[in-house]
């Protein structure tokens, strides 16, 4: 039962797209990842999906429109919303989401990472 | 579906110890706190709790020792941990926790709060 700090893990994410495990809390999983670009058009059966803008801003794409998450914002997508997360810069994002939830959602792929612990 | 500025949410809090809801993810809710002085010792029966420092230091006693988060820092306190959090300055918190959790845990008393939306 240790802090954990925020700044620390991010320094050690290099690669984009990959979510790291930082924290749990019950069933919940709290993950660090950094993006650049843009991601694949995907959607969570079950599991609604918060997105904390730590630095830089997100474009979160949905089908009829898109909205942009600041610095300091978060979004919440409730499942079975289709959405396609896009970074013009880097952005660093706190996730949450339930422990099952899997990055591409139901669109596995090339761009599906396992679920590992940082 | 609209991005939650926390700065804009926290200068709407007044009091101290009165978390809001801000968010819900599944059957999680994400609050946010303004914490100043000492809160009672409690514990959650079920509910693990994440506090998530947004600005200032926040102590956390247990029983047996005491750990500081700063701010960019978070800590788990697991269920059925006795805790006391301490604010020796004004401090913001985001709170992620099971929709079901009190703030005074099993300790009810003078400072519970109802579940409330902001």
């Amino acid at each position: 039962m240790q802090p954990v700090n925020l700044a620390e893990k991010l320094a050690r994410i290099a690669d984009y797209w990959c979510p790291k495990v930082v924290g749990q809390v019950n069933d919940f999983h709290v993950k660090l990842v950094k993006l650049k670009g843009g991601f694949v058009w995907h959607a969570h059966e079950i599991e609604d999906e918060l997105f904390l803008v730590l630095r830089g801003t997100l474009r979160m794409q949905f089908r009829d429109r898109e909205t942009t998450i600041r610095e300091g914002e978060f979004l919440v997508v409730p499942h079975g919303t289709e959405h396609r997360p896009v970074a013009e810069e880097e952005v660093h994002v706190l996730l949450l989401e339930p422990a099952s939830t899997v990055n591409t959602g139901t669109a596995r792929g090339e761009r599906t990472r396992d679920i590992e612990w940082l």
